[in-house]
């Protein structure tokens, strides 16, 4: 039987720290505004990196400007991750990314406090860009730790101004040490569930089964734009029509599955677009969710076949092209019960469920064991200055990913 | 029972004049583009005024900047006006409107050619600004012909350079006498159907029984917009789907009239419209038209009441804001009765029917007898270059309206 490790996390350091680092970026709109590459991120990035030195590791950027913390520079064996991200979206909360982060430099600081080490070198991970405000690419910097983006796509990868991002590390004023990434053997991420699911449930943390794939598609439907007024009903080749009995069949779609997926259509176009014109035209998007390979197959096909039903019916022409296509990524099983049991030995109330936004884990995880614990977020607010943790939920959201991590550490010990 | 007169009209005549006037105008991009008060309209007025004079009519401008071809400058008793207008919408087509000018002009030039007099007099009438692009108001000098629009209004109307209706009348160069507008007994129109109906049903004229009335609302849905990957299908409010619902609940509504009502949902938008954010708005323009004042009612009700219902259905709040409500304006029926025994004479197919666009004829209704003739419009093309109607049924329907007029001579004669 698991027992819970005597390591205490503080976190009070932790709520503080969080603070702290909400300081750097604000965005006198209100909120955090912190991009990657920027003067706030190597800012944010120092602050962290003091943190790190204090916990005894050792901060320097890799190749992505990703910043490491590592226990022992020289040592053999790969390290074990555990981190998230410094770059926020505009106007963003302080506890997204932030949180893995501070409670990745809480283990190793708690553990050294306590004067306990692991088995294996330790890495805290504080990737430079997640949310893809700069490059457009989610989850951008762990791909290039994971190898996914080799040095020569990574002067093709442009921003905005046509910057390339080899350019913007290279040209990145940040006075940290520079070296290669370091081999990871597992990893482990904290984050806000960034949904209102725990709450609601009563649950202080979640285990997280897999991120969600995703399908997103822009289905036009075509009909005849015409007088609203002299073309009888009976003869109207409306496209609303069209959209809006898509609209409410993709919604009963994903009711189905029982809370295995969601499906939202958060854009809607009319052409031409007038009070007294009947829509020629509507071109909708899209997008579908799920943590389940099968669920997400069953709701796109859902999709292309009754756009076409509902076009055949209204006398219009249906289109759907996807232009977004990733299945779900599962995570580690066993570090998943590792969290779950963590949670039990401490009394906390937890569950399993996948994770609705993506996350550098996603990237991590078809490479290493990867997990990722869930904490709550007040009402599901994310990307908002209303971003929130109940502090008692941060405490032991970092506690239950330090146990996690001494039992992974076990576990790769006796393999 | 009632004979067809003798006097034939001249379909090839009418047909030429009919070219001819859409040379005075042209779009470079396609089609005619004619303005009320413009040099192209004064050129119209011109041409016009030539055929008139050529059919025995005395040209003149009315105070609103109509022109009037008058048979009887002196007479004592009211004229029977017969009519349309000569502006058109951008890029119009060649029927909408000079049909019914031309024709009216016919009808005396084919009187005249057979010596024959009515026993009242006749006014031509074309109006100057029906399709509202000078003003932004639709049957404008109608309006001011019946004194719904007194001399003190006309200076308070303003067009898009700020100059005043009464301004523009008095700056515009068209060079015809400028007299006091004829008092009318009695007003008949000619004019395309600008819809499919006749044309699908084989039918080649139409004797209008009503001016369809309007109604115009913008409906609101409000919910809660939050992220579309980590909110759970049932602790959303998607405002879209509330409108998804309505916009089908208004379909319907109109097809259970059986062709006694249209609606459309022309217009929709929605806040914030990104891919991945649930809808937390919606506003949408909701159009409905009915020759039936009860339909019309029936369905403005279905409008308003199914709002708050599907709004409750979803967890969000609706409102349902009227910006344009007019009663459908019944055409007399005598002279209804009058086009379609003339039609049958004429052994021409012929049915009653409501207009569902707005025409000069609405204006005249409340105040003198009314009636309005049709003809198919080609697959119902209007307001654009396709606008199109076969020669025969424009010789057919300028016969039926000289029929119509002797008719409603010989009533007001015995009356």
């Amino acid at each position: 039987m698991l027992t819970s490790s005597d390591v205490r996390i503080d976190g009070g350091r932790v709520m503080q720290r969080l603070q702290e680092l909400a300081c750097v970026g604000r965005d006198p709109r209100g909120g955090l505004s912190r991009f990657a590459f920027t003067p706030e991120h190597a800012e944010a990035c120092h602050l962290v990196a003091g943190w790190m030195a204090e916990a005894g590791l050792q901060p320097f950027l890799d190749p992505a400007g990703n910043l490491v913390g590592i226990s022992d520079r020289a040592a053999a064996l790969p390290a074990i991750g555990v981190g998230s991200h410094l770059d926020t979206v505009p106007m963003a909360g302080s506890f997204d990314g932030a949180l893995g982060v501070v409670g990745a430099v809480e283990c190793a600081q708690s553990l050294r406090d306590a004067d306990r080490a692991l088995t294996r070198p330790f890495a805290a991970l504080a990737f430079a860009e997640e949310e893809g405000n700069t490059f457009g690419i989610g989850c951008l910097t762990s791909r290039v730790l994971v190898g996914e983006l080799p040095p020569d796509r990574m002067a093709c990868i442009l921003d905005r101004q046509g910057r390339s991002l080899a350019q913007r590390i290279r040209e990145w004023a940040c006075p940290l040490p520079r070296r290669e990434a370091p081999a990871i053997a597992a990893y482990l991420e904290l984050h806000i569930e960034q949904g209102p699911r725990l709450e609601a449930d009563g649950h202080q943390v979640a285990a997280v089964s897999a991120i969600a794939g995703i399908y997103r598609a822009t289905v036009t439907f075509r009909g005849e734009a015409n007088h609203a007024g002299t073309t009888p009903m009976a003869l109207r080749r409306d496209a609303l029509w069209g959209a809006a009995k898509l609209i409410l069949k993709v919604r009963r779609a994903a009711l189905r599955t029982g809370g295995e997926a969601v499906a939202t259509v958060g854009q809607i176009e009319v052409t031409p677009g007038s009070t007294n014109v009947i829509p020629g035209l509507t071109r909708m998007r899209v997008e579908v969710r799920s943590g389940a390979a099968d669920c997400l197959e069953e709701i796109r096909k859902t999709v292309e076949v009754e756009a076409e039903r509902v076009a055949a019916e209204f006398g219009l022409t249906a289109e759907a092209s996807p232009w977004d296509r990733m299945p779900p990524v599962p995570l580690d099983e066993g570090i998943r019960s590792l969290v779950m049991a963590a949670a039990q030995c401490r009394g906390l109330g937890a569950i399993e469920m996948p994770s609705w936004a993506g996350h550098d884990a996603k990237i991590l995880a078809p490479h290493v064991p990867t997990g990722m614990v869930f904490v709550p977020s007040l009402r599901g607010f994310s990307h908002s200055p209303h971003e929130h943790t109940d502090p008692k939920h941060v405490a032991a959201g970092v506690q239950v990913l330090l146990d996690t991590l001494l039992a992974v550490d076990r576990r790769l010990a006796v393999a």
